[in-house]
């Protein structure tokens, strides 16, 4: 009888990230706000949970991937949240961006109740996660890190791991998040130089992205920036403004000035601003077109 | 009979260089303000000239990489120049980093005498130049860019055409480098908070320059920052400062604002006036660090 | 008889404020963490509380002054708060600087237990409080606000009304305290920039105060930045910090980029992670020195 | 019989002060670029040069007000310049906003000349050149500095002397000019996030300039910011973005980071991009209201 696990969150990332799962041969459980979002699990062979403590087996291994500390903690604490049902022996893998803050405080929750928390987020966007292409991050206890081992591959291509603190993951995917915004931004403002400077901006990015910058991120944002075509939608700026806002606070707690991440911050917040948040975040790129004096009859 | 050609300015980068033609089959005849920098080309057959217009054939074919734009217009024509010398058909390929405007302006005045400019600035440190593995952007009039093909070929791994704009390359270098020091900033913030939160640097910086970020500037300036470590000097901050002002300078010129290129240059401005002008420009990570209360004892 | 009336909070700022509604002939009942700071103003005649709910009449007038949004909502809803015993009719001034949101969640807080809720945040340093200096913004139901004007008199040289949101005049003190950040980092610039010019800090420093910037900011504030000395500590840099957070955070829920208020909020953490925090805000002005490779012997 | 006096550049600040001084009974001499700004000064007894040179008297006195360093060194040293006309005994006093270095490069040249050079440039816009309202900030040679105080006094309020280098004066009016953008700035993101958050812009910014900031910047350019009606226009910003150019360039110089100057360029390049350098330069807050998303009807 294959092993079943739970998945909570079936959003842009979640949903084919559960499918792998259920493609891996697991007894898959699911639940999601909105139900709808789980027809298509549902229909491949998944069961739908009512509500979050529905969804999970005391014991079990649980997976979420919602979109704020708030609704991770819902799921865990809130009125239906599975805490309790979890319990001993169970293991909450927790794929969300949240704060390290929060790892840490639903990590001492759940060891109230006998459970485990690992804390493992994704780099990669929802292409990458149906392509079973994601790069993990893990960190948590060491017996639950061993556990979810097998269910982590199924998922990504790789995964790297950060000890016991179950924050430190949560740390490196906004260490991550960050740099690649600010990777955005040096390649829209030098592609706004160049193309006031007469230049073609997809030539120039071309360049960089076959010699010093020959990596994904460059290469894939590269292109959206050069084409100034900021789709499809595989993270929205206003998640991403969230984690630039995450960023910020974990660095504020241990005094760290993030000079480069305010300006993120406050790039995509202007975005934001100008009814932009629900757009890829490579948009923020019109910002700096818009600043430069372009880009006005293209919104 | 080799060809000859002449290559005027033998630092860190001119001299590894200049010896790829040398090694190439070419005759070399070579100038260098301080000429102590010319003897170990000159015993390995290179002739040295006393003065920039000494070195260089009319009709010839002439390299300089020098140090910024006064030095260049120096040589061009300073009082010991070789703007008259060169004449007719003769090809000037200007290697160094200056700005877009001077290229402009000393490819009209070559055009003045008959000759011709090719911009050529090359990315790569010295222990690329030395195993002509720099990547060069060239624009500059069509023939003369013909002709010299086989020279660069010579000194790089690659070259792409930004066509007849004398300047056009030059931007692209400056675009460059800027995007560099960007990258450096970014690592540096990230790796800060990481430390902060008890997480080791390299642990962290190994995971990207693997995945998101696996492309020769993350790992190699990664692997310096993470360790902080900012040796060899490749390339000095001083050096690294200039280059951010002029690619502010041309910013202004055509009105674009770049906040992240005006954050770099503070940042190379805060690290030459503590003192580290001469210093790798991967420094500008102790300035991260220092803002974060740490990295006191390092200095 | 006279008029019973209580206050929570005896610091830097609240003691004397205390001292002047005392002074003004009120029955004053008052209650502080750490009990010494009470023992002067007992001596002049207060009554100290043991904990928060003792100072409080119910339907009487308490007011509060303490560091940050969490202790007010302690005294106010914490174990040993006062919010269930002020009761019906009672009203709260809040003189602390918090941010609008816990305003309004306060005031929601208290109308359902029937009493109301004056935001009344103060500007001025120790110095002005003890001299009746301080100018009050003040927002709150109508009601309430016209039955306290007779303290907000007693400790003030002048109060400003926004309406009826609790919220507002929390907003206009964090405009304010940014503002005073801003001018405080444009004086340390500009005479950084003119010592390094070879001018003398004051003498310039002295001009602006008496021409385009004659008015009390720029000339204590300016005084204490022109000649290095940071003291007295009117208002500690981490709590300085901790307004500044604040006005970020409250521009993020209205989307409203403050890319100055960032730079701000860095100087201060800076200044915070290189062990400042304790000392007046105007050390702000050392982050700038240093980076321009000054001040290092004043540490 | 009346002393004669030159003066150089009619602009909006030059004609008004010209006007002062021909009102004090001296007899004046005028030159202007484009001729037809002279006919009102000439209506009133000035008399007309056609180039600069014929405007000045040798050892007499001479006063420009031009719009940027080349003009000055154009009307000095250029092909009318009054350089060699002005000789043994001249003074030339320059009122404009330029460069520290300019100054002292004008300083030199007058030396070898003969003649001397005071830096005199004047904080004020039109309507207090008009009034004989200008702040002036002095520095040169003393015996040329008490010279031209009579003439100095018929044009300001009150000046103020920096010592004999010449450059000094001018350190001064860029460290002006950066305070007041900066004081723009503070006001235009704190009304904004009051705006934001329900409150009226006038009623906030009414207190701010009655109380902490009770001085004509913030009394002035307040109401321009506050009301978002950014007439007349008193300084253009494409001046403004000049002056902070300037500033940032001795900044450079001299190695001291100024991140808010560079923040302040920003802003106002990025209105000069989107066709704004010939507005006001309280329209920067144009800018700070665009990336919060208001503000685009009133384009």
């Amino acid at each position: 009888m294959p092993q079943q696990i739970s998945f909570i969150g079936l959003g842009k990332m979640g949903e084919p990230i559960a499918r792998n799962l259920l493609k891996a041969g697991y007894d898959l459980r699911v639940y999601n706000r909105s139900t709808e979002k789980a027809e298509a699990l549902v229909a491949e062979g998944a069961q739908r949970a009512e509500v979050p403590f529905e969804a999970v087996e005391p014991g079990g291994v649980v997976f979420t991937m919602l979109s704020n500390d708030v609704a991770v903690k819902e799921v865990v604490a809130g009125e239906h949240g599975f805490l309790h049902r979890l319990g001993h022996e169970g293991v909450h893998v927790s794929l969300s961006t949240i704060s390290p803050e929060t790892s840490r405080e639903l990590a001492r929750l759940h060891a109230e109740y006998g459970s485990q928390y690992v804390a493992s987020p994704v780099f990669g966007r929802p292409d990458a996660a149906a392509a079973r292409k994601l790069w993990l991050c893990v960190s948590g206890p060491e017996e639950a890190k061993a556990r979810v081992r097998p269910f982590l591959e199924a998922i990504g291509q790789g995964s790297f791991d950060y000890g016991e603190d179950s924050g430190a993951a949560n740390v490196v995917k906004l260490c991550g998040n960050f740099m690649i915004a600010s990777a955005q931004e040096a390649m829209a403002e030098a592609l706004t130089l160049a193309e006031k400077n007469g230049l073609q901006r997809e030539q120039v990015m071309d360049m960089f992205a076959q010699t010093l910058f020959a990596c994904g991120i460059y290469q894939n944002y590269g292109k959206m920036i050069a084409q100034q075509r900021y789709e499809p939608v595989g993270f929205q700026m206003e998640l991403a403004l969230k984690d630039l806002n995450l960023a910020l606070d974990t660095a504020d707690q241990v005094r760290v000035p993030m000079p480069l991440a305010s300006l993120m911050h406050n790039r995509l917040l202007t975005g934001v601003a100008k009814g932009r948040g629900g757009m890829d975040w490579t948009a923020l790129a019109k910002g700096v077109a818009e600043d430069a004096g372009l880009d006005k009859e293209q919104e």
